[in-house]
């Protein structure tokens, strides 16, 4: 994975590494910029993808279509850059340690915060990510191998169309983690209690039946091992709204940085339906 | 599969096949000693062993440890034919369209009813069936063709060893239903549901990291067919418990003939967990 741009502050000098809110004070007043991997334990970090309004209800449609790629957990108030249901005073121009911003699909710069590019016909869209669902792989004691080794899940794109909305359309993009049978069944029992977060796996078994070539990782991120005994199971990936996104071409679009993620105050077990 | 012995009446002339009670009536009278496929949809068939009491300890004790093979839905009293939490005046002397007696483990007579054979020391045991379950996985659309021909799933003996109690141990059988990876999936969250009829699959592809060839069907039972594309997945099965009273040799042991079940009062979606 890239190094972030610039670190005031290491994960480990946090204050209280362990409260979202207290996270999101460090990353507002600019003292932590990195990634948020392994911080707030329990609580639900979100890709984010900020549009104008020109486009937001399209995005909303195409996400409402597409719900295993773009699980929606919030969408702010047109020109409001605050989102109370995610965590108290939590502003999204300032609580992201960086933020990519696009311009008709393209990636044109790189921020910590955007208070200077809010727009009031800005509308924020925040997602679930496989951050909560690997946490309760992991406590229901399903192993992660690439975790233990700090890499993620490796990211694919699949031949799978997604279902379009207006300008938005995208290839479905998914990320395999792979497990012994036995563990496999497991996993799809834990992640199928968690559709705000991807929910359970769209495949298992043979990658070629989604058109996914295991050493053909997208821009190369991630691990694709699958030991001998194992199944790779296939998960929906949030990079899939990006691609739509970018496939959409609106003047500006604003995301987090990959792996820099929005920390809010919900548990993770508060996403599960049973 | 075989024939009955002998068959008074045809399923379809059963004055009422949708009522368990009806059935039950019939069954009782002699009129009907046929299999029970088909008979009181939406309501649980299940398996029965009966065994003296110097044995009902030990085989409660291997259901206890091999819950996914032996999902015990109720047991007897103490020399009590009447199972009253399964159906108002069930009584399991006369209930079984046909009975299968062993003696010593060994299969010696087919009979109609065993009011003849019961005895004050006999405890039954009531064990859930995958009929229950393959209910619900055609209630969400998963295709079973083997049912569309009138077979069964196939029947297999693995290498894997289940926990023995006392004289009772076996190797796990298994039936194998096939899938299409998307489909596997659904599966494996609908049968999640219903712990009381084996519950979840126990493996999903490759049959030889359990000792299985899809080929060699135990007794020649069911459909091993798995086509092009597809994942087989293999569910504990309830021939399990009968092999464990087999190599357990008790002097008599009574079950019910294969596929001439016992038809309850209770629905089998009342025995989904949520």
């Amino acid at each position: 994975m890239p190094q972030p741009v610039m670190s005031v502050m290491s994960a480990a000098e946090l204050s209280n590494r362990r409260d979202p809110a207290a996270i999101r004070t460090a990353i507002r007043a600019g003292k932590y910029t990195g990634y948020t991997a392994g911080l707030a334990p329990g609580h639900v970090q979100a890709n984010v993808c900020i549009l104008p309004s020109d486009y937001a209800g399209e995005f909303l449609l195409y996400c409402q279509r597409n719900p295993q790629p773009c699980p929606l957990i919030a969408q702010g108030d047109l020109g409001n850059p605050f989102l109370p249901t995610l965590g108290k005073d939590l502003d999204i121009r300032t609580d992201i340690p960086r933020y990519h911003v696009f311009e008709a699909g393209r990636f044109v710069q790189e921020v910590t915060d955007i208070k200077n590019l809010w727009r009031d016909d800005f509308v924020t869209f925040v997602l679930g990510c496989s951050f909560s669902f690997e946490e309760a792989l992991r406590e229901a004691g399903l192993p992660l191998r690439f975790l233990d080794r700090n890499d993620v899940a490796g990211v694919y794109e699949t031949t799978i169309d997604t279902k379009p909305a207006g300008r938005f359309h995208a290839k479905l993009m998914v990320t395999m983690r792979p497990f012994t049978p036995k563990d496999a069944i497991r996993a799809i029992q834990v992640t199928s209690r968690f559709p705000n977060v991807h929910g359970a796996p769209i495949h298992i078994g043979d990658p070629a039946a989604i058109g996914v070539d295991l050493d053909k990782r997208y821009q190369g991120v991630g691990s694709g091992e699958v030991l001998a005994g194992e199944l790779p199971l296939f998960w929906a990936c949030g990079l899939t709204p990006q691609l739509a996104v970018a496939n959409a071409k609106p003047p500006v679009c604003i995301t987090h940085a990959p792996s820099s993620m929005l920390v809010t105050d919900l548990r993770n077990a508060s996403l599960a339906v049973l």
